[in-house]
């Protein structure tokens, strides 16, 4: 109900005229934020717009106008005073994804500051920090004074958000979820760039995955929202590009939170899997080329020791002993393969599945994370095995979660004879 | 959230499967309107589905099923013991539409028992209830056994219809109401015939209005709204059949509440406009034909006092005096034409506004009607008028409300030097 307030505008309306294909005028639809968040609209109403959204969609200017109001819903953060250019990373989310753990230090060590404001993980995909606390000692929370400092001295942050930051974008996520309008891609990217705008970056680089284990599995809905997202950021004064990448297969070797860091570490010590170090790479290419650096060396810093040197001020900033051993699960299952061929399939959803029901994921907000359960993965799709070679290796807690998590792999992953086609990681880079 | 008791379904499930243009299983849509009675579903949740349901349609079926669950959240009656068919009209509701008034006691006089269980108004369009509180005495509130009795003993009834029907239609349509949602054909529909069904009758006939002054403006949806009506009557074991009726011009000469009672009675006396005995004995015909009397001489019914002393019977029957004087008002305001020519318009809307505005309707549900307040036409669309002729009079209470009144008149009506071309009341019939 329309009650209360600044009543300048009528719920209905609004509604109405999405629900009729027409465009918000700007200063209802900011009105409409502003009034849900301060509770004058009421969530039915905020949700039967939701619909008219999905289905109808929002031009431009809404999408704009609509975050806009989101981001003024709560504080904003500006990082203009630290003399050099801020830059930032945001993937949808995948399994097997910890780009964010090379990739922060990495572009951080050609002296760009690097503030990545990250969430847990929820589900299926892997949270960055959940990885990282992984690490003994290693803290989310930093103020908002200790995360200047460290973007100045360090250069990389990888902390917690605020709550304070586009608070609409937070309730109307809750709305979305209980009434299947979580889909909607104007929603979505508004709700991803309030908060990455909020934040004050100078500029964007977009991580948008699509397949089995990507939020979007289609490859065309992936390149709408990365489209829309790049067009809203550009909009609204923050430089952004996006990158397409294929997420029908684990990313890398490794599933869980400990072995991500492990294998974030050996690509920071110029190893690791050649998927992960072509994402990095890739991603830090465009985030420097945003921050003016187009010909950076990127091979360079991680052959040279200069990323992990960043990577190390970076934990040890946040309380972390980078030197410290992680923790090992208490128990192991070894799968193998019942015949001799070709990995032709490891699909990502059932592997994120199975590594979630190890204990590496959560189902509620307020559950805890096992850091040493996940999955290893010892070989990858394109890879020739013998029969009985190990596939990869259940890693758990508790041995009567390995049950449920093999039944989550029934048909996840196929031998055959021929070597699959070799499809490209990035497929894409859209740009406005 | 769909939490609590039996949570055989998933509201987002239920929403989803609509959202995406599918079918909700016959279950699954029983259980959704059963747990948003209950509460177990939210405004929230239930907005979108209906928004869903405003953009995507419903089937046959599933408007059958949803509309059977809303009988289901409440009492259902029966008048089987009654030994004699039972037949219901319902109007989508016009201005001067006083129809029910001669009609129930025309229909009745065959022998047939009419339980018209009627409403208030609300808006531009009268109420049955309020125009028959007009005449001193009458009670509009009956139990179910004084409604059994008269049933039997008179065989016409108009009477308040009891809160215990289809509960989750006034719950959903206050919710309808604030969500942008109320056009949705499919719940249209499903909230008229619940409370239909639930009545009991044996069979039933719509009068689905069209233009300025009707709920639907539009032919086509009025079409629409008729076909969905008629066939979830059919569906739910209900003979049902509908008229599509033009309400672009008021309906007879008076709108308001005492003059509309006037003019009732005088086509029980076998007078009256001539569109009203038309409408009147059109839908007669409709009833008497699905009462198993197609052959039934309406008009001699009118003509020979039948029809007005089962009126005056029912009149009686609810502590009514037919002969009672009716309420006349304290001020009136002549308006005359400006020049002679042909009546070539009257708007229904504006002249149903401005009957409104002098306190024929009520703006909130709680506000009462002043009962001598309407206007009288004198002239209709077609007729010659000389200049300075009376076109119409406003009946008031009091003179401050006459010019917010003539302020709604302005350009409602024109007076050109052709005469109109005749067009025909009953555009159309709608059978299964």
């Amino acid at each position: 109900m329309s009650t209360g307030q600044p009543e300048a505008h009528d719920a209905v309306d609004v509604i109405r005229t999405k629900r009729d294909g027409g465009e918000v005028p700007e200063e209802a639809l900011r009105w409409m934020i502003d009034a849900y968040t301060r509770g004058y609209v009421a969530d039915s109403q905020m949700a039967a717009f939701a619909m008219a959204v999905l289905l109808n969609g929002m031009t431009r200017t809404e999408i704009r106008v609509m975050t806009d109001a989101m981001i003024a819903s709560g504080e904003r953060m500006s990082f203009s005073g630290l003399g050099k250019p801020t830059v930032d990373k945001h993937s949808t989310g995948g399994v097997g994804d910890k780009i964010t753990l090379p990739l922060a230090p990495l572009v951080a060590s050609f002296g760009v500051a690097v503030p990545q404001l990250s969430g847990r993980g929820l589900g299926h995909t892997g949270g960055t920090l959940d990885k990282l606390e992984s690490i003994p000692g290693w803290t989310a929370s930093l103020s908002n004074e200790e995360l200047h400092e460290q973007l100045r001295d360090v250069g990389a942050v990888i902390c917690a958000a605020g709550s304070g930051l586009a608070p609409a974008d937070k309730k109307l996520y809750a709305l979305r979820d209980v009434t299947g309008t979580v889909e909607a891609i104007p929603l979505i990217a508004s709700s991803i760039m309030s908060k990455k705008i909020a934040e004050g970056t100078d500029s964007l680089v977009l991580d948008v995955k699509f397949g089995s284990g990507a939020f979007m599995q289609d490859i065309d809905r992936a390149r709408e929202l990365a489209r829309t997202m790049v067009e809203l950021g550009t909009d609204s004064g923050v430089a952004t590009t996006a990158l397409l990448t294929d997420m029908n297969t684990p990313l890398g070797l490794a599933i869980g939170n400990a072995n991500e860091v492990r294998e974030s570490v050996e690509v920071l010590a110029g190893g690791g899997p050649a998927d992960v170090v072509e994402l990095t790479v890739a991603l830090a290419r465009e985030m420097l080329t945003l921050a003016g650096q187009p010909d950076a060396d990127i091979e360079a810093a991680l052959r040279d020791g200069r990323a992990m040197d960043s990577w190390r001020a970076m934990i040890r900033a946040q309380d972390g002993d980078p030197d410290a051993a992680l923790p090992t699960p208490h128990e192991t299952h070894v799968v193998t393969a019942g015949e001799a061929g070709h990995v032709t399939r490891m699909d990502a959803l059932p592997f994120g599945i199975a590594a979630w029901r190890l204990g590496a994921g959560r189902a509620r907000a307020e559950d805890s994370v096992v850091h040493s359960a996940g999955i290893d993965l010892h070989v990858k799709p394109g890879d020739r095995v013998a029969a009985g070679q190990p596939l990869f290796t259940l890693l758990g807690h508790d041995e009567s979660r390995f049950q449920r998590a093999l039944a989550a792999l029934e048909g996840a992953w196929a031998i055959g004879q021929d070597a699959p086609e070799a499809t490209s990681l990035v497929r894409e880079r859209i740009i406005d």
